[in-house]
C-alpha cells in the first residue's frame, strides 16, 4: 500500500487546477429559443434598424407638429382626420397642412406627420378632431433605429445570454446564435462492488451514488454530463474508458483514488498523463487526485459518496463554470448560529454539513462514507485549515446545498 | 377607445395573482439521472439498509476487538491473517480468535470480525501481522444500515431535488422517481403587425420580441414554455389559441392589452372567463391584464418589449415559481450608489433599468418600446410607488438581470 505522500492545502489546489483548466472554445449554432443561460460565442452587431420605421408611441393622431404650435384648451386646432392606422398597417395619406390621421401605438407614422397627440388630448366631432395641445416635432413617436442603430453590438462575445438579450436578438430578427458548446464532464464510477441502479444486489456490493451526484452538479453549473458505465478496477478497463471518452474536456472517476493496493488511479494518470496533485487537506475528501491527460483533466475523487460530492461542490463546480464560461458564483447563504461547539482539524479546510432549525446551525455529518451526512443537510459550512474550533452559538455562513 | 378603469398597486395585482394560481398537481416520473433541480412529487422510504452489511470504514484488517484489548505499542498482539478482502468480495472465512483478514474501505465484514486495524497501526510479516492499539468494538467499521435503516424517509413530496437527495435515492438503488410536472405557458404574441423571426419584414412589420424574452423567463424559473404562432387580433384567432393549449397551466399574450380599439384582449376574457384587474401602478408596464379561463391563468401583457419582460420579472416569475413548487427566490442582487437623480411617478412602482460602472447605478431606460432600454443593461432598481426621488449618490439595491 502507498501512502499519500503530501497534502495539499485547498487553495493551492485550485491554483492548480485553475491553470490547468481553460475555458472550452468550440462553438454551436442554436435556435435562439435554446440559447437562454448559454455564454454568447460572437459579437452580433445589428444590419438594421429598430424600429424599422418612425411609429407612433401612443395611441391618438399623428399630426404635423407646427399645426400645433400654440394650441391650448383655450385656443384649440381642428384638424381634418385623413385615415385610420393600426400597426401593421402601412399609411395612404400623406399629411398636409390642417390634416392627421388616427393612429394606434405602434404604427408607422404617416408621411408629412412628424408627432403623435394622444388620444386623452383631443375632442373628436365626426371626421375633425380638435387638438387642445401643443406639440413639440417627435412628440410621441419613436423614431426608425431609436432602439437599435444599425451597426450597433447588440451582445459580446462571452456574454450570458439573459432573456433581455436574447430579446435583442430577436428585435433585429435573428432565429439562432453562436454560443459556446458546454464542457463535456464524463462521470465514471469504479469498482467492482459497484452496481448500478435498478440491478439487484449480489452479496458485497452497493449501488452507484457517485454518478448521479457529480453529474446533477455538473449540469446545475454549465456542463453536460455524461454517465459512463461503471468502470472495473483494472488497468485494462481504466485505460478503456479514457480512450472511450476522448472528446470529453474533464473526466470524473470515482473510487480508487485512496491507498489501497487495488486503487489503481494513480497508476493510470503517471502512465497516460501527469499527476498534478494526489491529496488535499480537506475534510472529508484527502484521498483526492488530479492531473490531466493531454488536454483532458482528470479528477479521482474518493469512493465515498459524501467526500465525493463535497469534493465536487469545492473542486470540480468552479473548474466547470470556469471552463463554461459563467460568472464565478457563490451559492446563496445565510448566517445562522452554530448549534454546538465543533472542533475542526487544525490544517485541513472542513466541509461540515448542517441542518437549519430556528437561526441555528446543526451539525449533520455522520460519516463520509454516509450520503444522508448530506441529503439530510440543509448547507454547509466551510472551517478553514487554520480554524480549530467554532463555539457554541458562533455565528456561521451556511452555504445552501 | 376605452380607458384603463382603475389601475392597482403592485402588491395588490400579486395577490390576486397569488389566489389565483395554485401549485401543479400532475406528476411524471423520471429517469434519475434527469431529476435533479425538480420537485419531488412522493414521500420516498427505503426499503432496504445502506451499507446492505457491515463493511471496513478503513484499509487494514478486520478483526475480534476483544483480540486487541489491552494491545499497545509496548504490548502487541499478533494475529494471523486468513484472506484478503477487496470491496466487493466476498470473505470466505471466519475470523476465529487470534485471527484477522486484510481488508480494503468497503469490502465486507467477515463473520467474527467487528472492528478494523487501520495499516498504519501495523506491522506485517509473512501471514502475521502485530497490531500495536486496542481496539473498541466498531472501530472503522460501518454497520449495516447506519447510514440508510429500512423505513428512513430518503426524500419528501415538495422537496427540490439536489444533487445529494438524488444520491440518497441512488444508495438504495431506485433508478427513478416521481416528481411534479413543470407548469406549461403557452406565449403568444398577438398583432398583425409582428413578424416571425427569420422571415423578411413587410412595410410596417416589427419582429417578434415577446415570445423569446418571456419564454428564455419561464425556461429558468421552472416552467415550460410553449411558443405558439403569432396571432392575428381577431376575436376569432385569439379565441382559437385559447381552445389550442388547453392543458396549458398559463396564457401569456403579448400586445393587444391597451386601450386601442382593436385592443381585443379585454373582450376575450370578459367572453371566455374572468377579469381579475386591468391595468397595474407599474412603470413601465401598465396596461396589463390579468385573468382566469377556467383553471387557467391568462395574463395579458402590454406588447412592448421592454414593458412585457418587466411584467415578466415581476408577475410572471413568481407565479411560475410557486406553480412549479419551487422556493420564493429574490434575484441576485448588489447594492449601488445612484449615478444622477431620478424623479419616478409617485404612486407607481417603477422598474428601472440600470447599468453598474465602478459602483455606480447608471439609468439605462430608454423607452418601454425599446428592448436595449434592458439588454444594455446590468440589472433594475425596483423604485416603490410610494417614493417619487432617488438622489443622486444615493445608495439603491440593483437586482441583476
Amino acid at each position: 500500500m502507498r501512502p499519500i505522500r503530501k497534502l495539499i492545502q485547498l487553495d493551492e489546489a485550485l491554483r492548480i487546477i485553475d491553470s490547468a483548466a481553460s475555458p472550452v472554445d468550440g462553438t454551436e449554432r442554436l435556435p435562439l429559443v435554446d440559447a437562454s443561460d448559454r455564454v454568447c460565442a460572437e459579437d452580433v452587431v445589428s444590419s438594421t434598424s429598430v424600429p424599422p420605421f418612425s411609429r407612433a408611441a401612443m395611441d391618438g393622431y399623428a399630426v404635423r407638429a407646427r399645426d400645433t404650435f400654440g394650441a391650448s384648451r383655450a385656443n384649440p386646432v381642428v384638424l381634418r382626420v385623413r385615415e385610420k392606422l393600426y400597426a401593421g398597417s402601412v399609411p395612404k395619406k400623406v399629411i398636409g397642412r390642417g390634416e392627421c390621421s388616427e393612429i394606434a401605438t405602434g404604427a408607422m407614422m404617416p408621411k408629412g406627420a412628424d408627432a403623435v397627440v394622444m388620444v386623452e388630448d383631443t375632442e373628436t366631432a365626426g371626421s375633425e378632431v380638435t387638438v387642445n395641445e401643443s406639440l413639440h416635432p417627435g412628440k410621441n413617436t419613436s423614431k426608425k433605429g431609436e432602439d437599435i442603430a444599425p451597426r450597433t453590438r447588440l451582445v459580446s462575445r462571452g456574454e450570458l445570454l439573459n432573456p433581455s438579450k436574447i430579446g435583442a436578438l430577436a428585435a433585429v430578427g435573428l432565429d439562432s446564435v453562436k454560443v459556446y458548446r458546454r464542457p463535456r464532464v464524463a462521470v465514471v464510477t469504479t469498482g467492482d462492488e459497484i452496481a448500478e441502479l435498478g440491478a439487484r444486489l449480489k452479496p458485497g456490493q452497493v449501488y452507484n451514488i457517485n454518478s448521479y451526484t457529480v453529474s446533477a452538479a455538473v449540469r446545475a453549473n454549465g456542463g453536460e454530463a455524461r454517465i459512463l458505465p461503471i468502470a472495473k478496477d483494472t488497468m485494462g478497463d481504466l485505460e478503456r474508458v479514457v480512450d472511450e471518452c476522448e472528446d470529453c474536456d474533464i473526466l470524473v472517476f470515482s473510487g480508487g483514488s485512496s491507498v489501497g493496493e487495488r486503487d489503481i488511479m494513480l497508476d493510470l494518470l503517471e502512465h497516460r498523463g501527469e499527476v498534478l496533485f494526489h491529496g488535499i487537506a480537506v475534510k472529508p475528501g484527502k484521498p483526492t487526485l488530479f492531473g490531466t491527460i493531454g488536454s483532458r483533466l482528470l479528477f479521482g475523487m474518493p469512493g465515498y459518496p459524501t467526500s465525493c460530492l463535497s469534493n465536487a461542490y469545492m473542486l470540480l463546480v468552479p473548474t466547470v463554470r470556469r471552463m463554461a464560461r459563467l460568472p464565478e458564483r457563490e451559492p446563496a447563504s445565510v448566517v445562522a448560529r452554530m448549534s454546538k461547539r465543533v472542533v475542526s482539524a487544525t490544517g485541513r479546510t472542513q466541509f461540515l454539513t448542517v441542518r437549519l432549525e430556528g437561526g441555528l446551525a446543526i451539525p449533520a455529518f455522520k460519516e463520509s462514507g454516509a450520503i444522508t451526512s448530506m441529503s439530510h443537510a440543509e448547507g454547509y459550512v466551510i472551517i478553514p485549515a487554520d480554524v480549530d474550533l467554532i463555539e457554541n452559538g458562533e455565528q456561521v455562513r451556511v452555504f445552501l446545498l
